[in-house]
Formats: C-alpha cells, structure tokens, sequence
C-alpha cells in the first residue's frame, strides 16, 4: 500500500498541470510580497498574512508531496535541500521583531523556487554555476590588483578623504566605484589636489582592471566556444554508422597500401 | 479590365523610381515633424500642417496601390497591416487637445514606415524580433534577481528614502538605475549610514546582473556562430556535385575492403 | 638627367633613415603643438613659431620629394592627397585672428600625418575605414529609433525643461546623453515628476538601442570571423600541391569505383 | 657536500607543503598590509611591527634556498628577479620619513609575490602581458586620436575653463574623462554656451573612441581564436600515430591512382 501511495505521489509531482499551479502559487507569493510593500489598508494586512500562510502550508504539502515521491533520491539534489530549507523556516512563527526581518528575507526567498521548479531556469542557473571556477584565478588576479592599489590608497589618500580610503575596506569599495567609472573624477580630483600626480594611480588601476577583465570575458568565450566544438566533434563521430567511429585518412592510406602488396603478390 | 489594372498596380508598386519616392515622401514627413518641435512663425505653421495633409493623403493613395496590386496576400504581412494602421488612424481628424497628443504620436511613428519600405531595414528588423525569444529564460532569470533584490530594498530601505525604495516598483526602477552605475554610489552611501552592510546588497546585485548579462550575450554569441557553422555545412554539402552528398571516409574504407574482398576471390 | 633624379629621389623616399627622420619631424610638430598650449615665456613663443615654420618647410620639402619620386602615381593614393593638402593650407600666412583659428587646427592634423607615414597604421586606419559601411544599415535603424524618440521627446517634455528638449535637436544629445547612461535618473526624475509614466520611454529606449548595438557588435563579430575564415579555407587551398586543389572525398570515391571496375573486367 | 644541500634545498623548494606556507606568509604580509590602514592601538603597532619583520626574514630565507636551489639558472626567471628585488630592497632599513612611503610601497607590492609563488597566476600574467603588444598600434593610433582632439579642446576652450582644457596634459584626462562617460554633458554644456556647436566636437571623439576601441576588441578575439585553431591543428596532427602527419586526400588519390597503374600494367 506504501508503494502504491509512494507511486502517485510520484506521478502527481511530475504531472504537467501539478507543477503548473505549483508555478502559479510562486508567482501568487511573489506578487503578495510586492503587495506588501506599497501602503495598504490594515484591513487587507490581515488577508495578505492569511493569503501568505496559506502559501507556507502549500508549499509544505507539495515538499511533502514530492518528499514522499522520490524518499531517499530526495536531498541528492541541491535544489531539493534549498526548497526544504526555504520553506521549513517560513514555517518558524516569529513574533519578535528582530527575528521578523529575517521572516520576511525567507519569505522574499521563496520568489527563488521558481527557478528550482522550471527546468529551463534549474539548467540555466547550473550553467552560470559552473561557470564561476573557470573565472577563479582571474579574480583572484583581479583582487590582488584591487588589494594592492586599494592598501596604495589608503596609504596615501587616508588624510585627504576619510570617508573613501579611511582603510582598506572603505578605499576597495572606492576603487570598485572607480572601476565602475562612477564619479570617479570627483576622487581623482580631491587626491589630485594634494598630490598632482595622483592622476596616475586612477589610469593604471583604470587600464589593469579593464585589461584583466577583458582577458577575463575572451577567456570565457574561447572556453565556450571549445566546448561547443568537442561536443559538435563527439556528436558528429557518434552519429555516422552507428557509433562507430570514422576511420582517419592515415588507415584509409593504409589499407590502400595492403591492397598493393596483395596485388604485388598475387600476380 | 479589374486585373488590367491590378497587374498595373502590381508594377507600379515593385517599381524602383515609385519606391525612391515614397521613402523621399517618408523623410519629408520625418523633416516635417522635426520642423515642428523649433519655435516657428504661425504662418508657417499652416503651410506645415497642409503639408502634413499631404503626406497623409500621399501615404493612403500608395497603401490603396499597394493594396489593389496584392489584394488578398497584402494583410498576410505584418508590415502591410502595421503601414495600413498608421495610416488610417493618421487621417482621422482631431480637435480634441486630448487626443491631439495622440494624433501627433502617430504621426511620429509614421517614420517606423522607414523600415516597412526599406527592404534591407526589414530583413535587420526580422532578425532583431527573432532574437528576442533566445532571450526568454534569461530575462526571466534577470527579472527573478531584480525582483528578489528589490523586494528587499523596499523591505529594509523603504524608511531610508521612499522616493527610490519606497515601493517595489520604485525599488526596480532604482535597481536599474544601479545597474546602469548611474549615480549608484549615492544610492549606496545613503542607505550605508543606517545599514553599514547595505555595500553586500549593491555589490552581490551588480555581480549577480553582471555575470547574468555576460552570460546572455556569450550565449546570444555560441547561438549565431553555430547557425552560421550550420548555415555554411549544409551549402558546402549542397554545393559538392549537384547536391548530392559527399561520402564520408567510413564509406571509402568499406570500398577498398571490397575492392580487397574482390581480388583475392578473383585471383 | 631627370629620370635619375627622379630615381634618386624614389630611392630618397623608401629609405629607411629618411622615413624614421620624417617621423621624427612629426613627432616633434606634436610636441610643439602641445608645449603651445603651456603659458610660456613671450621670448620662446617667438622661438616655437620659428620652428613651426621650419617644420613647415621641412613637410613641404619631404611631400616635394614624394611627389618627384612617384609623379603621375603620387594623386592616386588618397593619403598623398590628404598630406599635400595639409602642408599647402598650412604654408598660407595668416594674419587675420579669424583665420589664426583655422590655421591652428591645420598645423593639429599635421599629427595625423603621423597615420600616413607609418605603414602599419594606415593599414588599420584603412581596415576600420572599410567595416563603417557594414554598419550602414544598422546606424540607419539606430537613427530611427533616436529620431523617433527624439520626437516623442521634444512633443511632450519641452515645455518641462527647454534645454534638454527644446526641439528635436536638443532632444536627439539628450537622448544620446541617456544612452551613455550619463546622469539620465536626472533627466528622469524631472519628467517624472509631470508623467508619472515617463520611466517607460527612458527604459524601452535604453533597451532597444542597447538591442540594437548589441546586435550590430555580434554582427560584426561574425563578419569578422566570417572572412577569417574565408581566407584561411583559400590559404589552405591554395598552399597544398603549388596551388592545385585537393581532391574532395566523392573523387576519391569515383576512382576507387573505377579501379574496381577494371579489374572485374581484366580478370 | 655541497651537491648534497643543493639537491636538499632543491626538493624543499618543489615542495608542496613548503609552497603551501609560503603562499600562508604572502597572505599573513598582505593582512598586515590591510591591518595597518585600520586606526590601532600603539601596543599592536610593535606587534605588527615585529611580524613585519618576521615576514621580511622568512621571505629572505625562502629566496636563499630557491637561490641556492637553482643556482645559476636562478636569474633566468623574470620572476625571480622581481622576488629578489622586493625582498632586498624591504630589507633596508628606513627611519626617513620621506622613504618611509617608498618602504611601506615596497611592502605592500609583497602581495604580488602572490602571482609569481602561485603556478596558474604566473602563467595568466605572463599571457597578459604577451598580449600587450598585440596592442601596440592600436594603442598609438588611439593616442593620436586623443592628442588631436586634446590639442584642439586646449587651443578652444583654455579660456573657458582652465582645469579643463588649459593645457594639452590636462586636456587629454578630461577627454579620458569623456571616454568613461564621466559627468562628459557637464563638460559639453559648458564648452557649449560658447560655442554651441561644440557638441559635434565631443560626439565625434566618443564615435571615434568607441569604434577603434570595439576594433581592437574584436582584434584580440580575433587573434585568440586563431592562435586557438593553430594549437588544435598541431595537436590533431602530432596526435594520431605516434607524430606522424595524417597524409591528405591528394596524396590518397596518387596511391589509388598508381595502384591503378600496377594492375593495368600487370594484368
């Protein structure tokens, strides 16, 4: 009887128009968070609180659901664990106002779901994940650059404006300002009035990190396009003859040879 | 005698010099709508506006022409429906100063007619609109982080400033604003002096938006190449020996083993 | 005895020391062009502008020699005509204050002789000259769009803030401005505050002319890559077997299937 | 006995544990860095003082047993050269408050011994720089650009604001300025009430700008790509049978066709 409840569990989680409304529900949450943040009546306060417990306890039928579906495939897969843990901690009843913030951070987090449960955007998401380690010593580089030209900076600029390069945390925000080019000659100006050549130290962290982070976005283009080359190489090789790989022009020379001599020999 | 004359608007309109004037008829109205905007004599006004009855009337005897030399296929194109549209509701005569707004609007879009004649324009337009569903899930994903990051400025920061945080829809406003690095820095400073931690907020969203852009348009770039990689296969394919395809090595080695097989059985 | 002269000079002209000395010379033109614009001692003002004119002789001089060394060839290269045009202009005297400014702008190209002397720059020079007509069609829809919503624009803000919108010229540098996303909240904020749905013309502009220029880089991109490989596919062709082309698999295929043909028919 | 340490200091230096702990002192030297730019207490300056030091010894003892470790090829290595700089020159000891600055400089570029301990930096540093060159004219026609438009903006608009444009060195920052974007209206706006045409000189620089910077953009991927497409070729080539090219399709033909030959010579 388990297995039999186990099964329909399994085939309502991946029934079409289950995970339609598990959508719609989402996309219900997020519109009542947005709700949320324009002045409202106190009267429809209340609603909107109801409205959004009934969203929890919806959520924790369907976690239940889809918990009961795949039991032990279940926490394999981050998304799984993220969803359980949005929604297990929605679940705490906060009353104090500290804690309430964070209450309502879940709530907010919950808007996330969307991408656990449409395929599309899961595989998206795993993607851009799995392109971030590629970018590893590139930002790595990058921060040592933003380290040593922010500890230069608050070396030299800490007396003439502290609230930019005070110390080293306050002068990598700057430079990241910088970097964006926001304003970024209102600082140059102010140092420059000090030291006149301070001018200098903005273009070359201006020239280096632009540098670096166009090597950064050439390096992630070649990357991609290899790999869409190998897969088009593999595709091409699996699909002539039924996996069975082309023979190279080396063994076609080969068997050409062997003919040859068979001929040489025979006549 | 109908289709002696349908097939003389048939010709009329593919003709070249008829098109070249039209396109002239188009810039002249443009001209004419940039003339409006400077501060002109009133008597010249009137010379405008009869000027711009002109070009209206122009624009409805070419549509008409244009219509009697297709006749049924002229509505299958999107084009002859959006010119069409324009057209009409430009001759529509309007007193209301209400609606006078409205008038003007589509007189201004009668310069989109640009596109609709100019044939390369169109195929670019094409090419444009075609574009934009490979932009789908991305832009969803893209909305997702604004609408997190906005639920949360207007939930932490809606005290702070409610011209930029306080509603969601303030909020995404002002999130696009940081996107676009403009001014962003007093967005941040501002909410700094109450939050000290807010800078965690700004920087995770333009990481998060910056490396979800780059994305897109890696993706938008392996997209293109591969259709052309694709485009270029098949007419390299088609181009060898009359369409028929070459054979791969898999198949020449199997011929000189049979030519092998051949030999040994004659000799 | 004028075809050796003419000879000599040719030599003259491609000699290497000569060409470095002409750089030099241009070199130090800029120089002398930049040390003008430092507030200097009248004294050396008197000594810059004697070697302005010597520079302007030595320019004069070098082009004389071009000219003897080439003859009826020297008009047929733009570059030619653009440095005798700026060497003649400059040897007007002027006096006249009006004038002086037209002079001063002359002896500023005078660096962009720089480009037609060194042959590595007139290459790009002429590599980037040659990609603007690709980009014909898409700055002409890009035009378009400014046009339109300039239009648009200048209609409904102008009484708002006249300088920013005061008629349809004004509007297409304020709207290039809210391209280059420099200060545009600003511009915003003030039209906002009459339409409170201004946000959504400053919004579908900046996307689609970001649209539209991202469509024209990758565009570019892949015309780019297009003749790259172009020339390698030709290069490839033409460097195996002194130009004769290589057999493609289909002739490989015919050959095989005749020499099986002769032998089932000798034996 | 000699042999015998070097070979030791040889295997010490190779050692992962050991290359561990250097890379543990670099970061331990750049968290001093950062500590000092904080508001302290005198006492845990000593402190910092004392690990300073401690730092500067150990980074001398690890260069001696690389030194002596390599030897004679020790110099060999740009790298190398640079440690050694570093660490010398941290060694002196400066009580001047002057030099005081170049020795805490001195300190702080200790963090980029961070690139040359750590393999993978060293190598996407030294890719950097290999593609600095490819850069060159393109650089230089860039600053020709820039020069140009300086020397016009200093020759027109010193007398409108001479932090702007009063002499060809400050001229080519506010043109960088320009190129960021950077509050660029504020500076048209004002050259502009002069002279109102004005605006054509800063769009033309930002056309400008803009289109040999996206040339040189494309350059380097262009170049990536290729040198990419040579690397595979080779390594295709070297990769089947043992070294050996894979002969072509013209040389498949000449063995079909003597084979051809034989048995009409034979038979």
């Amino acid at each position: 009887m388990l297995a039999q409840l186990q099964r329909n569990f399994d085939l309502l989680r991946s029934n079409r128009i289950f995970e339609t409304f598990v959508i719609l529900v989402i996309l219900f949450s997020a519109v009542l968070i947005g709700a949320k943040t324009f002045p409202i009546n106190p009267a429809y306060i209340k609603i909107l609180n109801i409205l959004d417990w009934g969203v929890t306890f919806f959520f924790l039928l369907e976690i239940s659901i889809r918990f009961l579906g795949e039991q032990k495939d279940f926490f394999k897969s981050g998304w799984n664990i993220f969803d359980t843990l949005i929604v297990t901690v929605s679940l705490i009843p906060i009353q104090d106002s500290e804690l309430a913030i964070l209450g309502r951070l879940i709530r907010i987090f919950r808007v996330l779901r969307m991408v656990s449960i449409i395929p599309e955007l899961r595989v998206l998401m795993n993607s851009l994940i799995r392109a971030l380690p590629q970018l590893g010593y590139v930002c790595l580089l990058m921060f040592i650059i933003f380290y040593i030209f922010a500890a230069i900076g608050a070396s030299f600029f800490a007396s003439i404006n502290a609230d930019l390069w005070g110390d080293i945390g306050v002068s990598l925000l700057t430079l990241f300002r910088v970097m964006t080019f926001e304003d970024w000659t209102d600082v140059m100006y102010e140092t420059m009035e000090v030291y006149p050549w301070s001018w200098a130290f903005y273009l070359s962290f201006i020239f280096l990190t632009a540098f670096a982070f166009l090597n950064m976005i050439i390096g992630i283009v070649v990357k991609v396009l290899e790999e869409e080359q190998e897969r088009e190489d593999e595709a091409s090789q699996l699909a002539s003859h039924g996996g069975r790989a082309e023979p190279d022009r080396y063994e076609l020379q080969q068997q050409i040879a062997e003919l040859k001599e068979l001929i040489e020999k025979k006549l």
